[in-house]
This record gives structure tokens, sequence and C-alpha cells, in this order.
């Protein structure tokens, strides 16, 4: 069962037969109203239970997608970008009905300019498709999120994952964008300059705007040189306190860590299972250092002993690029590793970000409060950020399980900002966390997101429902 | 004899008597219709000639910002935010009459978080007071654009500087702001958690709007540890190219160098004449390095090697603190330096940036460009970016000096653009690069960025007539 959505969210607009008339004959088998592929498109890691879209069209080019936008607006029917489905916070649900733009197909790699360190892709590019063909050329993409999600909706929601705290999110590294706006114009954002004080910064305004002011159809990375030398370690700590004290005296010193993950003993326990790794079942930081050989090496020493004096036992290494890999690999698997130590089960999941100083505050007392529940759980985090994930595992025939979940999560949210965080660092608002921006931000500050809103798209046809209610 | 603007610029509106009382009532001494000081105020470093404001208001607090903003909203009359009145690009000018609001007397600096790296700050304060501040604690903000601006006008305009090409710009370097909008009402972005994806960017909305949205009036700014070790160095070369192509393999190379700006012989020669330097009139580089003491030798031994392959005459260190301030202080002062080799010219003054392997051939063409002309210049750049400034000087009472140099800047924006590059680096739009913004961004996006203009300003009382006509 499902959570069933406050009903003034669900707000089902009729799609005219001459607007379905008009996509059938531009896309014909682009163009899918089975219900399989409707409930497919309607559905995303997010607990709730909506209605499918109406109608899902397969887009193949930014003139594909510029002329659904354009009928969709002449018939104010909504239009949902579509990537490869790996939302969180429900921002493919088609709470209004409408449109599932599915632009998983635009997947060219337009451009690798090495000599500049940018690259410009199409929006349905995967960060792991986009990956593979910069490695041959000695460069990477670094910004990854636990699913292989495309790079457009990556930008949407303002993606990090486990290099943020070295390389930036999407909002540091994109560089420009192409935009569907609502009206089905096509715009572009920015250069390939590293700087711009050009203008308003669009760019940065479509970036984490989650679908709701256009469709992106191509972006501008900046990429990065593979280091010379990587070296991974993971280190076992007695409590998670020790474990994330050490995080937080990395990143006061100045360590240019490249990677900071912890992992709970229940999520090493859900890794060990899935992966077969053997580690240790104890609080973990997975941490990877980038550089030249001399300067790893200098990292790894200040970040020993700091791990030691806190009651880190010594590193183990992984000094090869397989076993690296295997480890990595058990870090993005973890959200889906952790569901299957309940069989059934569905995640309720936090992604509060703080600052620094506050991270430990803030996980010791939320272990403190799940733990007095007794419900089923896992942490993994960006720690090096001030992010970390908690997964509240919940069965969906027990109603009181996600009120606990839901209650743990609003009480860590209402303690992150106390602390002068937020309520997400990199999974976005979607349906899951409007309330709680509007504690965050304020009234006025999402009044004023809402205006922009309506400024950009007046018929309100962009992911309608999604950030606020409009 | 300044620069007379186009009329349609031009476009006083009435202040109303009732609007000066209240002014008046609530600010006493603090509210100043006097011409000396309308004057000052209605002057910055641009070429125009534009009438003055009609008032000057000092405000001391957000309250203050926000009592003058209602009140000029309720009678539809101009508010133009007042810093250090550094801009290069016309933004302080009066070109619709109305208030200055001079918010240089917000001058506290409120919190230091060592322990997150992030301080905030009033609008008013001064990059080298918040440094003055920083500096015993063992931290520094990077962020040095040539004058000594506001904190609340950098953001506003989005400044650099030397240090951008390892630390960012005002987009990566702002937390959060608060801000008074069009209505006078008080709102607050970000928080201090470093990165979020919780709704619109609107902090980075308001960088880089240059006052046309509303008055910023505080700062959360990211802040960084001074390094453990810093070395500084100059390196002269046999000609500009070979300069460029030093700073090209050096970014490329991926060297994490702190700051890598370009001097060229003329403005050497300003700087030696100015600040009693003895440098060699040659091209040239001056450099930083940060880190541990063992990364600085590492990167300074790469950027030697890469340099005498390039034709670049042995290093000179700079090695005491003085000594490097000594060098920097001259880079900071060689727009001024400049300047004054010719004595009573005004500056035509450019800021494209490019990509880093467009940099030489815009830079040599530039110069082949300005020497078939016989106009006095010179260049500063801050190529680790792939932004430079040559400066045109022109004599005020010979209109077709700035003939010349206007088509001399118009044909190196073209070919910035051309090269996938941004009309303005650093300084902003303003008056002066309205049109290039058109070329650079195209119709659409500059119509977008008007709407939002139009949706958070309705009576576009906020700074009117810049970055675009509305």
């Amino acid at each position: 069962m499902l959570e069933t959505l406050p009903l003034d969210l669900l707000k089902p607009r009729p799609v005219p037969q001459a607007l379905l008339l008009g996509l059938q004959q531009r896309f014909g088998e682009r163009c899918n109203t089975a219900l399989a592929m409707r409930e497919q498109h309607g559905r995303d890691e997010s607990p709730f239970d909506v209605p499918p879209p109406d109608v899902v069209v397969f887009a193949e080019s930014a003139e594909d997608v510029a002329f659904v936008v354009a009928l969709a607006n002449q018939h104010a029917v909504p239009v949902i970008p579509y990537g490869a489905g790996s939302s969180l916070e429900g921002h493919l649900l088609a709470v209004q009905g409408g449109i599932s733009l599915d632009v998983s197909r635009m997947q060219r790699i337009l451009q690798v300019h090495a000599e500049d360190l940018t690259v410009t892709v199409q929006a349905g590019v995967t960060r792991s498709q986009l990956n593979a063909e910069l490695r041959h050329a000695g460069l990477f993409f670094p910004i990854d999120p636990g699913a292989d999600a495309t790079l457009g909706g990556m930008a949407a929601t303002r993606a990090s994952g486990t290099n943020a705290v070295r390389y930036g999110t999407m909002r540091e590294n994109v560089l420009g964008l192409s935009v569907v706006t609502a009206s089905g114009e096509q715009i572009r954002t920015g250069t390939r300059a590293r700087k711009s004080s050009a203008g308003y910064d669009l760019t940065r305004l479509f970036v984490g705007s989650e679908g709701t002011l256009g469709v992106i159809t191509e972006l501008t990375l900046r990429i990065y040189p593979l280091p010379e030398a990587v070296s991974a370690a993971v280190c076992f700590f007695p409590s998670i306190d020790a474990a994330v004290q050490t995080a937080i005296q990395i990143i006061q010193l100045g360590v240019p860590i490249a990677r900071c993950e912890l992992l709970d003993a229940h999520a090493i326990r859900a890794v060990n299972a899935h992966d077969k790794l053997g580690l240790q079942e104890l609080p973990m930081l997975l941490m990877e250092f980038h550089g030249s050989p001399a300067s790893v090496a200098e990292q790894a020493q200040t970040v020993q002993d700091i791990a030691r004096d806190l009651g880190g036992e010594d590193f183990e290494w992984a000094t090869t690029p397989e076993a690296r890999t295997r480890l990595w690999a058990a870090r993005h698997h973890a959200y889906l590793s952790g569901l299957q130590t309940k069989p059934g089960c569905r995640s309720v999941t936090t992604d509060i970000c703080v600052p620094i100083s506050r991270l430990a505050e803030i996980i010791n007392a939320s272990v403190a409060e799940v733990e007095a529940t007794g419900l089923a759980y896992f942490i993994v985090g960006h720690v090096g950020d001030g992010n970390f994930h908690m997964a509240y595992l919940i069965d969906p025939l027990i109603p009181a399980e996600r009120e606990t979940a839901e209650r743990l999560s609003h009480q860590m949210v209402t303690r992150a900002l106390r602390l002068e965080g937020t309520c997400s660092g990199e999974h976005g608002v979607g349906l899951h966390k409007q309330g709680f921006l509007v504690d965050e931000a304020g009234e006025g500050a999402v009044a004023l997101m809402r205006s922009v809103k309506q400024a950009l798209d007046p018929r309100n046809i962009m992911n309608p429902g999604k950030i606020f209610a409009v």
C-alpha cells in the first residue's frame, strides 16, 4: 500500500483528443498510451500512489521536445520530463495527469573538448555512459548519485553524490544548458567559459528547478583529468560518533579529500550481503584521495593520523582499480541493498545537510531517536559535505510504521533547520518535502519562487504540483 | 567629456515630495539632497555622463533598507543600491533618477564560524575589512576584484578576481543572502550548509542581478583556511603568446594554481612607475601557489618546466609575505596605474572570458588590432580563467579615439562569442554591455530574464535600465 497523497495535490486535467491526435501524428509509435507504459512512467522510487500520466512520448531531439511543449501549452496540459526514473521524491508523478516526456533516447555526446575540460551532451545521456566515453581520453565527470541517472535529471534535481566534497555538485559543474521553455521556445544559457557576469544566472535557475520551468535538452558540463594517483581506503570505528568526528576534522583541516562516505553497521551488513564484501560490521568511513602520488600520500597520512586519534582501526587500502571499483559499486548499491534487508519494505529516506560542525550532533540524536522506536533503518552519508541519508524501512501494510518514520523524518528536518542546514542536500523537494521547504526558506522566499514559476510558465504546464503547489 | 547615453535609456521619473518627506522624517541627516553628495553617488568608473540621483539615503540596517524600498515602491521611484562606487559598467548611474541607497555603513561582521568555514556579514563590509578580521583566525576570503569593493556589490556583479582560478567566483562562494525585495519584504536565501537541493536557487538568482531584483543586506560566505604554504613568483616571456600558452598548459595539466595573472609590457611599465617595482618590461605571468609545502614545491616545479619550454625566463620568487604583498598590491593597482600613463585619459575596458584553449587566439588577434590603430592600451588578465581585460586609453576630447576603442571592443566581443565565450567575465552588464548580452544569450534568453525582472519588480523600481531596458 503506497502512501495516498493529500487530495489537493491531485488535480487531473482533461487531455483533449486534439492534443493526442497531434502527438500521434508526429510521433507515431513514439507516442504511447498503453497502460503498462504509462504506469512504468508514473512511478519512481518515492512511496506515493498516483494515477499514471495520460500518454508517454519519446523525444529524440530538442525539436521533438519543443513540439510537445508548445502543443501542451496550447492545450494547458502538463508535461513531465522523464529521464531514468530514479527520482526519490516523486518528481515524475503525474499528479495533474498529462504527458510524460521521455528524453532517455536523447543520448548523444555532442562535443568533448578535452583541451578546455568541457563536454556537451544531450539530456538523456547517463553519468555512466558519459564516463565510459571520457575514460579513454583520461577524463571523467565526477557527479555520481547512487542511481545511473540521466544528466538532464541530475541537473534538474541539482544532484551531487560521493565526489561533491572535492568537485562540487551539479550547481558548480553545469556551465550551460539548452532548454525548451514553457512556451515551446528553445533558449541557451551560459557559454563554455568558466565564469561569466553576463546577466541573470539562468543556468542555475534551471539547475534544481525539477522540471517546473522548462525541459533541459542539452548540457555543457565541466569535466576533469583523471587524477594521476588515486587511492581508496576503508576505516572502521568503535562508534558512529567517532567516524563522524573524523570526517569533521578532515574537512576542518582542509584536506582536499575526494570522497568521504559514512556507512553505519546496518548499511555494511546490507552491502556485505548484496556485494559479498566481508567488511567488518562497524561504522565505517569509505574514502578516496586524488592528486599527485606525493599529494595523495600526504593526504592519506593526515587522515590516518586523525582517524587513529579517534579510535579508528588501521586503514585497509584498496590499491587496485578493481578493488576500488568493487567498493564504490557496493556504495552505489547501498540503497537497494538496504531495502533488501527487510523483504517487502519501502523506505522513507531523509536527505538533510548541515554545516559540518553540527553533523555529529544531528546524526547522534537521529540514531537515538530511531533506536528508541525499534524501526529498522540504515545510514549512508556524504559526510564530507555534512549530508547523510537515513532510510527508515517500513512495512507498507503497517500504517504505524510509516507514521513513525514520517515523525522521525520531521524531527530530523526540524533539527537540521535549527542547526542552519537544509532539508534536502541532493534529492530535491518533489512532492514529499514541500512543507519542509516552507519551514526552511520561509513563506516570502517560496512566494518569490512561485512568482518566478508563474512568470516563466503562466499556464502551469511544466511538472505542476512539484516543489510547491501552484 | 563623458559619453552621452542613448536618449532612450535616460527616463527620469518624478520624485514626489511625499516620498522625500517620508525619507527625511525617518533618516534626518542620513537623507541628503546636496548636489555634491548626489554627484558623488551618481558617478562610478564607467565613462557615462548621467544626471545624479535625486537623493542619497544612508542605510544602517536591513530595516532601513526595507523602509526605503517599500516607500519607493509605493511611489514607483527608482532605488539604486550603492556600496563602494567601484563599478566599471555604470551600475550606479541614476538613468531614471531616484534614490541612491548607500549601504556602506552596514559594515558589521555578524558571525565567523571558523569550524564550518562560513562567515555572515552585512552588505557594506569590504573584502579587505573582512580579510583583516579573518587573518588572526588563520582564515581568508579569496574573492578580490581590483577595487576594495563591498561584498554586497561583489555579489551583485558576480565578481571574481585573481584567486578565482582556484577558489571560484562569488557564484561559488555565496552560500546565502538576506535580501529586501522590490516590495520591501525581507527574505533569506540559502543556509549555512555547503549544498542544497531545496527549491529554486534564489541565491544565485540574486548573485549577478546587479541590484535589479532587490537589495542585498547580508551575505553568508564560504571562507578558507590560510594555506600552510604560499609562494608567489613572476616569470617573463619573450611574447604575450608565450605567456598565454604557458597559462593554458598550466590549466590543461590540472595544476591547482591559486593565481595566474598576465600583465603585458604596458601594464608592467605602469605598475613600475606607480609602485616603484623595477620589473622587466616584458609580458609577465604573476603566479601564486597554495597548499602544503610539498604540494607547493611540486606545483612550482611543474609550472617552471612548462614556462621554460615556452621561453620563460627563470622565475623570480617572492618568498617573504612582504614581497608577495607588494606584488599583489601592484597588481590590484594596475588599472589605476595604467590610467596614469596617459594623463587625463579615460578607459574603455573589455572583460571577455573564453574557453582556455581559445585564449591565445583572441589575445593575439586583439593585440594586432589595437596595435594597428596606434591607440594606447594595456592588458591585465586572469588568464587561468580565460579572462582578460584590455583597457583602451582614450582622450575624452578626441571623439575618434572613443569610436576606435568602441569598435575594437565590439570586435573583441564578437570574436569571444564565436569562440564560445562570454562578453563579461566579472564586471557585469550594467549600461555598457546590453547589446553584447543580447548577442551572447539571444533574444529569447534575455526576454526570459526580463520576465523574471517583471515578476519580481513589477513597478520597475530596482536599479531600472541596467542589464536590459525594461
